[in-house]
This record gives C-alpha cells, sequence and structure tokens, in this order.
C-alpha cells in the first residue's frame, strides 16, 4: 500500500521531489500534480503516470490524494497549506511556510484548532548526517555546554532576483531553523553587520553579511551568508561547547594529488551537498505519514523561523540589534 | 507494480537485504522466504509479510517470485542459482557464486548455453561513491596511465571460525572484483607475503598478509589484508598514476576537538561504512531486473574471483609468484 | 663578530628568548642580564656565562652591550625601551611596548626625535610560515579582495591572574597586530560580544569572548578568544575572499588511527605551536640589528595595537561599537 | 668559540651545508672549503670568509680544521672520510659512505682500531618532526608491536643521469636507514618488483620500483620509490601496529578553497619538505662534535645501508628474494 501524494508547484523543487517520490522514496507514489504552466504540469504528470488538474484545491479535494507536497510559489504556500488542513489531509510544505509571520501563524492556529499536526516544513538540513552527528554529540554532553556558534553558508553564485532582503529570508533561514533545533532554545537577539561587498555580484545586492544571534541561554552565532563565494558551495558549523569543539565536515569520498595540490572536490550546490539529506526526509515525512505520526519540523517551527528572519531584516535595515519576542508555544508543538 | 522477491538463506547478511527490500529499496517486496533454521525463518517472513517456504527449490518455483535472492550457506550458492537459472529467473548471489571454480565455470555455462545473463554477484563495492570516483578519474585519463594500487582491508577483529585461507577467499575477493572493475584488465600473477603476525588473533589465522597482484598490462597492486587491526573498519586504495594519485576517503560528516586530540571517527564494520553502497546495489539490481537487462557484475566476474582467489591460495601456499590463467571470456559477457 | 646582548627580565619569557639566543639564534650572545628577583637572575647569568647587574638602566648602559631585550613585567616596559633609546641602542621589547597608549607615544616620539628606528615589538605572529603563507597568498591578488576574517584564539587554561581584561588587552593583541599586517590597512571600529560564560574558570573571567574588528576598507573581522577552552592551543585564521578562502592550518607531522579515532595532536601551549616563528623572529631581529637596518614590527605598530586594545576594552565595557582613531603615522614607519 | 669546519666539495649539498652553517647552525662556521671545480669552490670560500685549499688532503689537515664535511662526489668519500679518521677528526659524510660495501667496511674497521667514533653519516630523515614522532609512538609500545610499514618515496622529476641502479642506491636509501632505525631491528631479505613503467621518463631508468623488505622479527615493508610522479615530492610512511596505525603527514601551514577545490600545497623538493630537518642534524652534529660525543648515524649504519641497497640491486636484476646478510655489530657501535 503506497502512499499516495499529490504535488502543487512543477518547478525546479518540485520536479526534484517529484523525482525522489518516483525513484527513491520508498513507500510512495505521486498521484496528480498541478502547476500554473501548465504545458510543463501535464508533461512531468505523464512522465511518472500522475492526474494533472487544473488547481490546488482540485487537487488537494482528490478523494485519491492522500497527502500534499507544496513546491509552488512562495506567496501561494499559505493558502495551500491551510487548504490542506481543511481538509485534514498531511501536508509537506517547502520553506517558507508563508512569506509573513501572521500567515504562518494562521496555519498554527488552524492546527491548534484541529488538535492535530498535520504541516511538516522543509528544513532538510535536520536530515544531514553531519548534522545529526553534531546533535547527538551536543546531546550527549560530552563537550559541556555549547557556548558559541560560527557557520558560513556559501552558495557559488545567486540569480539576477536574489536580493539584499533574501540572504537573510531564503539562505540563513536553514542556520535559523538547524540551529534552534540542535540547540533546543530559541533565539532572544539578532544583529546584522554588512562587510565589505564582494565585486561578483549585481547592484541589488549586498554579498556577503553576517547575521549574529543570540540565544536564551545567551549562546553566540554568528552566520556568514555568502552567495557568491565563487568556489563552491560550502556549509560550515563549529560548535563551541566547555570542553570541545565539534565541526560539520564537507564530506568527500577521494582526494587526489596532482599538479603541486593535495585536493578534494567541493559541491557546487545544495544537491551534490544535501542529496542524502533531502531522500530522508521526504522518505521519514512518507513513514511518519504512514504511521499517522508526524515527527519533522512542524509548522510552529515556520512560525519562529518567521520571526526570525523578519527580526533579522530589521537588523539590518538598522544596524542596530533587535530584539526576538516569539509567541507561547502551543502545548500541540511541545 | 513492485518486483517481488524471494530470499533463500536468512543469515545476517540474509537479514540486511530483506530489511533493505523493505524499507528502502523502491519498487520491490519480500514475497518468500527460506531457511534450515526455519524457526528464524519463518519469524522473518511474518515480520515483513512474506510466505515462508521449506527449500530453496521451492521458493525458486514459486510462481509469484519474480526474482531470487541467495544468502544462503556459501557451498549451496552454486545450486541455487542453477536451479533460477534453469527457471529462467533473474537471481542476486552473494559472494562466492561458487566454492569452486568449477562451479563458477558450470553457472557460466548455463547463462551461455541459455543466451541470457540472468546472474548478478553481490560485489558491492562497486556501487561504493568513493569506488566510482576512483573510476570516473581513472577512466577520465586526466591522471595518465595506471602504474600501481596500493590497498588495505581492515577489519577490527575476526570471529573464531575465520582462518588463515578466509583472508584471501573470503575478504580480499573484495578488492579482487573492484579493482580489476576499476582498472578494465585482469590479473596475471599473484604473489603472498606473510608478515609477523598480530598478537590478537587465535591460532588457525595468519593475520595480516599481503596480496600482490600483476595485470595484463603490468600495473602492480598490493592488498594488506589484516582482519583483526582492532583500530576500526578501514578500506584503502591509493591509485598511482603516471601524472598523480587518486585516494578512497574514509567519508567523515563532523570532527571533534578535544582532550588534545583533532579526529574523526573511523566506522566500526562494513555496514556503517558501505550501506549507502548496498542500498545502491540492490536498488540498481530491482531496476535493472524491472528493465529485464543486467548491468552489475556478472557469473563471469564470479568465476575470474574464483581463479584469482584459488591462484592467491596456492601463492600463500607455496610461497611462490602463481601464474592466474583465466579462459576466454564468452561475448556474453563482452 | 657576534651580537652581544642584554636581557632585563628572566621571568618565562625572558629564560625562553635566552635559551633561544643561547642555543638557536646565529650570531647572537646573551652577555648581561638583570630582573629584581636577583638569585633567579644570578644563576641564570652563570648557566649562560653571562653577567648579572642591578638595574636595567645600568645593563643598558654597559658598553659590552650592543642591543637589549626587554622582557620585565609589562608596567616597566616603557621606561626600558626609551632608555636604549636615549643610549642609541637597538631594543626588542615583548609586547605590549607600554601598558598605557599614551607611553607607545612617547616612544614613537622618541624614535621620531632621533630620527630612526631602535625599537622593534615582540609580535612573532609574523614569523610563523602559516601567516606568511597568508599574506603570500592575499598580497599575490589570486584570491581577490579580502571581504572577512574569521579568527579563534584559544588557549587550554588561564592562570589565577588572568582577567576580564586581559582577553583583549593580552590575548587579541596577537590577532590585532598581524590582522592588519595581513592586510595592509588599519581599524576603524571594534565591538564585543560576551557570549555565555565557561562554567571552567573563575569569577574575575568572562570567558569567552567575540571581539568585531572593521577596517578602513571595510573589511569585516570577528575574533573568538577562548582562553579556557580545555582541549588546546589552537589559532585559527580563515581569510574570507572574493574568489576563494584561505585558512591557517594547524600544522601536523604525524596521524594516528586507533580505538575508532583517526587523530592528530593539537599543541598546548604556544611554545609548542609558534617555537619556529620565535626563533625566526629573534635569528631575523638579530640579523636586521647586525644590519642596522630594522624590519620587524615597530613601535608604531605597538602603539596602533595599543589604540586598538584600548578601543577593545571600552567596546566590552559599554556594550557599544567604538571607533577607533588612530594619529597620522610619520614618515619614519611608512 | 666556534667550531671551524673544513667542507669538501662545494656542488648543490655543499653549498647547502655551507649556507646553513653560516646561516642557521649555531657554534659553527666554515673556515675552509676545497672542490675539484676550483672557481666555484674559490667565490665560495671568499663569500663566507673561508680559506680555499687544493685538496681535501689538505684541508683535513689543517691545523684550524677542527672538523670536516665530505659533500664530494660519491666515489671519493671513502678515502676523504680515513683521511679524517687519521687525522683523529670527526667527519660528516654526505650518504654514501663509500660507494662499495668493503669502503664502508674499510671505515667501520678503522673507527673501531682506533677505538672511538668519530664519522657521522648524512642520513638526515632522523631528524625530521615527523619520523620523531613516529618513533616516540613506537617505542613507546602503544600501539603494540609493529607489523608492517607501507612507505613511498616519491620526487617530481629525475635528472638525464639518474638510472634504474639508482632507484634503491640513491633514492630508497634513506628509507633503508630510517625504517631500521625506527624499529631498531635490521633486514633479512629484499626482492624489488618492477610496476608498468611510466611513459614519463628516458630509456635508463625503470621508473616506478617497489622494494620489499623483511627484519629481523618478520616485520613487512614495502617502499615504493618513483621519482617521475610529477605532482610533487611526497615521502610516505604508514606503520601498522597491532593495535592502531602511525603515519607520517606532509605538513601543511595553510589551506586554500578555490576553483571547486580544497587543497593544500604539495612541496616540491626534499630542500621544501625537509630543510627544518637539515638544519637539525647540522646543528645536533656541531654540538656532539664539541661535546666530543658522537650520537648520530654511524660508520656503521653507513655500512649496513650499503649491504642493503647492494642486496636491493641483486633482488633487482634477479627477480628473486636475496638475503641479506649483515657482519657482527662491533661493540663501538652497540
Amino acid at each position: 500500500m503506497e502512499l499516495k501524494i499529490g504535488v502543487i508547484g512543477t518547478g525546479a523543487i518540485g520536479q526534484d521531489h517529484i523525482r525522489r517520490f518516483t525513484n527513491k522514496v520508498k513507500g510512495a507514489k505521486v498521484v496528480a500534480v498541478t502547476d500554473i504552466h501548465v504545458e510543463r504540469a501535464e508533461q512531468i504528470a505523464q512522465e511518472v503516470g500522475a492526474k494533472f488538474v487544473k488547481t490546488g484545491e482540485e487537487l488537494i479535494s482528490l478523494p485519491e490524494v492522500d497527502a500534499v507536497v507544496v513546491t509552488s510559489w512562495d506567496p501561494t504556500h499559505e493558502q495551500y497549506v491551510l487548504e490542506a488542513i481543511n481538509h485534514n489531509k498531511y501536508v509537506f510544505c517547502e520553506k517558507p511556510l508563508s512569506v509573513e509571520t501572521e500567515g504562518c501563524k494562521r496555519i498554527v492556529d488552524a492546527e491548534v484548532k484541529l488538535g492535530k499536526r498535520l504541516v511538516q516544513v522543509g528544513f532538510m538540513r535536520r536530515y544531514d548526517r553531519g548534522y545529526m552527528e553534531l546533535k547527538e554529540i551536543i546531546d550527549s554532553g560530552k563537550l559541556g555546554e555549547v557556548l558559541m556558534l560560527h557557520c558560513a553558508h556559501r552558495n557559488v553564485s545567486s540569480g539576477e532576483n536574489y536580493d539584499t532582503l533574501m540572504a537573510i529570508v531564503n539562505s540563513a533561514v536553514h542556520e535559523i531553523d538547524v540551529l534552534r533545533w540542535l540547540l533546543n532554545e530559541d533565539y532572544v537577539a539578532a544583529q546584522v553587520i554588512m562587510p565589505k561587498k564582494t565585486s561578483n555580484t549585481h547592484e541589488k545586492l549586498h554579498d556577503p553579511q553576517v547575521l549574529i544571534l543570540e540565544t536564551e541561554s545567551g549562546i553566540h552565532i554568528d552566520v556568514e551568508i555568502f552567495v557568491n563565494c565563487k568556489y563552491g558551495y560550502d556549509i560550515k558549523c563549529e560548535v563551541v561547547c566547555e570542553d570541545g569543539v565539534v565541526s560539520l565536515s564537507n564530506p568527500s569520498y577521494s582526494s587526489i594529488r596532482t599538479a603541486g595540490k593535495d585536493f578534494t572536490g567541493i559541491p557546487i550546490d545544495w544537491e551534490q551537498r544535501f542529496e542524502a539529506a533531502y531522500e530522508q526526509e521526504l522518505q521519514l515525512w512518507v513513514d511518519s505519514v504512514t504511521a499517522d505520526e508526524m515527527n519533522g519540523p512542524t509548522a510552529w517551527d515556520g512560525y519562529v523561523a518567521s520571526v526570525t528572519t523578519t527580526a533579522g531584516t530589521e537588523a539590518r535595515e538598522t544596524g542596530k540589534r533587535v530584539e526576538i519576542k516569539i509567541d507561547k508555544c502551543p502545548d500541540l508543538y511541545k
């Protein structure tokens, strides 16, 4: 008995997920797709033997759709998630859960009213083996209390539409989620430093940026966001504890010595770096839906990420330290 | 439409494969199992919703079994593989294909007579990302001709029944297969050196051993086999070419600095080290069976491995260089 | 013809330098020593065949003393350096040049008045092979403009007398000097963040601290100072440029695999880490004195370090960003 | 009081040593030089303020020469070493001690007759920090008994005159000395394997070669000698023990990430790799001569190296395992 999935949005990330459900994820198949780009969606539907439907709402209401995946344009996420909740269907939504904190809140409220968690947000770093090893060490207490985290989020290059705002809202949001998951605590303040700008990008983007976060217990976090670093896709996370340091590695499977250099390759993008995490994320989501018990990143996590990126944006605009105020967490998410 | 698999032999490796088919491999399910340990096999059958049958022959003949997996006691491999061929069913057989070179030959002959490849041998190293990267570099010619390979096969410890013979026949056989696949050429001679023996094992095992192989084009290979190295499961492969060196890495996902040491962990066994390769092996086998076109290690590869391990054994016993004579390869395998 | 050196102060660092001059530095010997701890100084004098004299002033005035090394109590540095300048003798002074910025200024003024550089300050990081490689890459322009530096200064543990003030004034001062030397530009602002405090130290020390510096061209620098990190002496410096990153390595000469770990050792203190840099520093100082032409860190560098640590201290006390105002650099130091 | 040194032979290595004695080695100076290339030697003499003399014999007999360094053409080593012994002067001789085993024996006999060790052979690997760390670990017994060593000796390229013979006699001789020093035991047999030949060299050289050695206690050693590896100067030594492995590192001081690669540089020659070892070797030699007590590699070590390289050569020529027979070691060298 395979889980029958409907996918709303067949852009790049939607296609990747469809490919994973079709070729890799055990116990699931895609049965319906939709997109405003009809032709592309119809073709994909045909390739994987799914039905094409005209709207997300229609897809959600199909009786043969057991669970929904939302990979549409960011501003439409909220409406589809709410609709899925209305139909009492599990829904996996790519980040952001909503482009507005209030939208995240509306989703949280809907789940709380229903009294059941149906939503998972696509924060896939939590499924990376490296981050999982970091969490295991931190939770073990072997290195004592965490004091500081030094992180970097580096992309080879960013597109034309990527602007100054997106460095925190679209890129650092991954660190914002995964670090509070690692630490089991929330942020209380944000600050943003704008270093000298690289000449390798356009006018509308100030790149790099440094986001500084402070947690409830006083842990200091700095996250460099540098989306035109040119040399590779490189994610760093160094956790400095009282009795030692644990750091994320860039996994390598072979190394080469030639022409005076001893080197390993660096991934060129997130798929190369995190493909296994994406597959694990979707496999475990399918398993948890099948078991009727959510265990991934929640709507609440989506809300907290939104509050934090909003504070980060204010901190960048004002150049000041901005306090982060998070509502009381409903029991549903504890 | 899932591929329906029957598994003969529910010992450790059989159980691992059943678990993989059940939880990880897309497009397959286990429908029948058998083992001479009836109780264990019955319990496993029940857990995964498969039928228990009394014999391998019965299992192979079941109409609902599309393809067969042989993970039984080594001396029984040949008979089940031949039986599967008789039933014109695809069969995945763990190494060794047969405990005798003549047995491997009989399987090859049966396939040749049938005119179709049905057999895949469980040489899973070919599916490891590290070895695949090595092969890509070698085949690209970027580093020139391969001249030498320095390899090591180290296990934490070996069991009571592991004896001097098995170092080559059961352990180095993995290198014997993967290295000729890497190099696209066969071996012409073997020599074995017996270094000082570790005190960390029993009487019946001389550990470590060094197997030296020479290929058709003159490439020199040394393989250290050390199955009681105590510190971890460690597989090394350094390929020395005319213009550079490419080496297998021990992938790590995090590193720790504490108590004066900067360290990464070492796997404790092959499952930790090669789990992704096992899953990939079985996934691609299922995909190729479904596509009705074998592309993994063949019965011929099983035969060549047997010829080579036999020569290695003679070399160890005589202390001499032993020539390796391989029959002409049938067209079916080219 | 060896350079005849007088050493003022025979505490730990003084003894280390005397040992280096005696056993390692070519072309120099220690001929006179002094210290307020008379007995210890007399014994050291005897061991190396030097004369013991009662005061620094007397030592400086000895005709047989060609050049002076000041390794006395920090608050006495200034007076001995000024006295050496009065006697027109070269003087190597351990950092700080003076405990007050005004004191550094007085030394600069004395040199400017004399019209000759006689003073070298003991900023030995500039002589470390790793930092020299970083400088070579930066200066080559191969990686484009420098945008950010992420640094850490970690000691195993600090003594009873090490307090909150010293993290910047005594520890980060090394980064303050070496980074502006690396970058060929000065700082314009400082900020200090106080993370969660480690439980592995005493009341009077807030450890760790994070010093954030901004340079003239807008380069962002963060320096973690953590003097009770417990695991080892660890100095990090990652230079993020437009087209790549260059990082300081912790040099290792061997690695070990045992008990499930693949590790290299971490130095326990600065002598283990920087011994070669200390020897190079003193050798080049002796060579430059012999050549009658200073080329190491100047009194001006000592002054700038003092201005910067003072701003860092104010930033820590106020929690605010503090501007760094440096006087116009005299021609003597350009 | 500096040790006054006479240098016989002002070719490349002679000049390097003169430079080290002049600029780096404490307590020594070069007072006399000679070479059959008179003009070059005269110029060097002038540069360092030494006397030029016409012959090695004359140099050795000069009353102002305290100790002799022999860096002349290999076939002349023996005569100068014997002459130095005749004059009861300490002599540092570059390897080989003599081009014939019998010549080494004559030197040993002369020392034994004199009853005093005057000779040190230039096996500088023993002074490399990496090898010293290996020895410390081995001697500590922490990893149990040594069972195997896997080594490689790789040069970027070899000159026109470097032929098949020299791979063992001139290159592997370094491993031959340093490994028996590491292990505290001698070799009993040698074998040589000739892998596929690189196309990056000339007719008279078969490159690479693999030298296999067996020690008294049964330790297996393989040494790859590859003097046209093109990519860098790379020395590997992996010591496999009962309870773990210790390996030589290629020390690096910085690393770079650019253009998809994470790399460290590889030295291009032995001076880059071993400069610190050369300096340490000469410093400790000067110290030991000054203390009138030799503690470096002896004439006996030079003799054993000669016996072993001779056996290696025979093994290469015959393709057979050749036993290594070493005379009884005189008490003088125990």
